[in-house]
């Protein structure tokens, strides 16, 4: 079994999303907390700048639960850069317990889960989960310098630059976490960087079939089922795969990614990034359920465990995903 | 409170260390499970090696728990090379659920807290905690390439080529775990890549000082309190640091690098990487504690959140450690 419920189920009772200036021009973008004006967001380097935007989703989640960051017990985080250095440095600010993470864009369900967990123990009374991704920082960590100007082919997606934290505890009103589907690493052998959608589908596939089989449920019990970052080929994938294995997604059925950006914006497949996820979450989603339009919510991000230095010694980029049942006053 | 303690005890019912070479040739050496011939390890990269290190030392846990790979309901894991490589490759070999962490060097503590915390709570029933590390993968990654033939100077480290794995359950024996202290990122302005213990005795001193006020205990209450890799300049640091908060560590403290070699084996200051404390808890305190030699340990390996990015951006390195406290038949 992958899965188990929560008996106590924590509540998201703070959340926070953060995005940039193109981010901001997409169809979430009046849902966003705030926007920044500019990617590097008065920072001297991009990494600067993702951390900053870290800072103010995790500062904003706080004041949104009407809490102080001294009554947070422990922060929750992750990030695509090298050494989760977003995170890190964020929690040096923050002066509170931290529990780093590695699950690439799969890492806003990673921390709500493990916060979940030890919310429903009993063992912290308020934890924050946070992520967050910048366009910059990524593209020059895992493909090229944008300096170099290169093109890109149809199958890429965006790396979005956003950021999005939400505060978990017993106490207070918002979304419970009532099930968490921890994933498996699931890789069918693509190797092309520029094809994250294709690379993740199958892991996002196998998390959701799952979910389905051991919690006796249909795709059609939930409201929305939200997937991370596929974009618009890696989504066609998880469908195709999932009506495979019998399961038939609908139109209750949407990705982060592919709904990032209007077509004009450029951004071929969609979104990427632990930011888009996030900040989809904590944007939309999360004040979606508050006006009850989403009761039931199946959030499954999936990340792209792709390395640099694997990929040039010749390996293929495994998927991951994990899964949270979200639900608002049932 | 940053400490908590577990009403259903996980118990460590399997463990198994793997070292490199020089690594047992130490005065570890006698208690590894295994010891390779050559730092390749018959792979054609060393993050190949590092990464078979790694499935070996789970394979092994899951082994000596007298388990199958199939009884194994998560694997929880993280290391220090970038996007966590060896831990998601061997995660994707086992196709068992995988939950990745980052907490550089203190991982090991930290995959068996939140193991923990999972076995606690009834969520899961077997998980395997695992970590490893890699010299030649850890130095062209944080320093230099060793075709340069750098000189190491006296406060450097020797990353250990090695691997450790645990597998908690409620069923079974062997020693448990009673409390865990999650730490807080703690920077005190070291940037120098070559004096990691000065730079990780920071955050190891307010996680033990934080862990001896919440639990109202003394360091004199454990028969053995062990760090992870400040080796010998970051081990004085910290019992200096220590004294200074109103706690004395006696004969009863330990740092894993810094016994990891023999003055012979020139290795400056000491041993560090997560394979430092993973192979000494799996290899040595595991066994020790099971033959009744210690009854109480405080287990705090310490974490340098070190990224090459960061240092060339005028950063310094921050550092993080957790704790977990093992018991044996009390």
């Amino acid at each position: 079994m992958q899965t188990f419920k929560l008996k106590n189920r924590p509540k998201i009772i703070g959340s926070y999303s953060i995005a940039g200036p193109k981010e901001g021009k997409g169809p979430f973008g009046k849902y966003f907390d705030y926007i920044m004006k500019c990617d590097r967001f008065g920072e001297k380097t991009y990494e600067q700048a993702e951390r900053k935007m870290l800072e103010i989703a995790v500062t904003g989640a706080i004041q949104n639960a009407g809490l102080m960051v001294s009554d947070i017990n422990l922060m929750l985080a992750g990030d695509l850069l090298n050494q989760i250095i977003s995170s890190s440095y964020t929690a040096r600010a923050f002066n509170m317990p931290f529990l780093g993470l590695f699950g690439a864009c799969s890492t806003m369900a990673e921390s709500l889960a493990v916060g979940a967990v030890l919310i429903n123990g009993g063992h912290y009374k308020n934890v924050v989960c946070a992520t967050g991704s910048h366009f910059s920082t990524a593209e020059r960590q895992f493909r090229f310098p944008l300096e170099l100007g290169c093109q890109r082919v149809p199958t890429s997606q965006w790396t979005v630059t956003a950021s999005g934290a939400s505060v978990l505890s017993l106490e207070g009103e918002g979304p419970e976490i009532a099930m968490v589907t921890f994933g498996k690493v699931i890789d069918l052998g693509i190797s092309d960087v520029n094809n994250m959608g294709a690379a993740m589908a199958p892991a996002a596939a196998d998390t959701l079939a799952a979910h389905f089989k051991e919690t006796k449920q249909n795709p059609e019990d939930y409201d929305l089922i939200v997937t991370g970052d596929l974009g618009k080929l890696g989504s066609e994938i998880l469908i195709d795969m999932l009506e495979a294995k019998g399961f038939k997604l609908g139109k209750n059925y949407s990705d982060c990614g592919h709904s990032f950006f209007t077509r004009k914006q450029d951004a071929m497949c969609g979104g990427s990034g632990c930011g888009a996820s996030a900040s989809v979450l904590n944007g939309y989603i999360i004040k979606k359920m508050k006006a009850g339009v989403f009761k039931r919510v199946l959030f499954a991000p999936t990340g792209a465990l792709m390395s640099p230095t694997a990929s040039q010694q010749g390996e293929s980029i495994p998927g991951i995903s994990h899964a949270i049942v979200l639900e608002m006053g049932v």
